[in-house]
């Protein structure tokens, strides 16, 4: 039952689904991502996707990067070692819940 | 990116830590789950755990089962078939979600 506890005491910004799954994707890959490629795909308003990406900056989970292509602002986060961490405690400890058999 | 989409389509009671730690706990092992125990483990009020046994009670995926074990009343949780499809999809989900290149 230690397992429990112990996924309960992960990270809570990875309580959420939406955040939950940016990091998933972001820790695990080798790529960055792009906001409107996010925007696209989780079908979020910009405003909902900005919000969750400044949470997840704002902890060092990821690193955002700003430049311009042409006269077009292109935004694009990557995953943090702390970023990396996070996430992987949090699997982990959901693993060994699946796993366990206290 | 099909693969987050998925994800974020899994039953949303599993939104919830405390209720999907009680899910991966209950949908994956052979054992029922005592309210007592479960309410020493998880370090909730009495109020708290019931709430949240009753909501998932309410969507099927646990069956709850009340007996006298002597002069004294005990509650177990056991998880339905409905309950293990839930949580598979939720974890086959999450899974995809970090092995995917997409």
């Amino acid at each position: 039952m230690e397992t429990i506890k112990n996924f309960l005491n992960t990270n809570k910004l990875l309580n959420d689904k939406v955040r939950l799954a940016i990091m998933a994707t972001l820790s695990t890959g080798d790529e960055a991502l792009e906001f409107n490629h996010l925007l696209e795909k989780l079908e979020l308003t910009k405003g909902n996707l900005s919000s969750h990406m400044r949470k997840l900056e704002e902890a060092g989970l990821v690193e955002i990067k700003k430049e311009f292509v042409g006269k077009k602002p292109k935004t694009t986060y990557l995953c943090t070692e702390e970023g990396k961490k996070e996430c992987k405690e949090y699997l982990s400890a959901l693993e060994s819940l699946i796993t366990s058999k206290e």
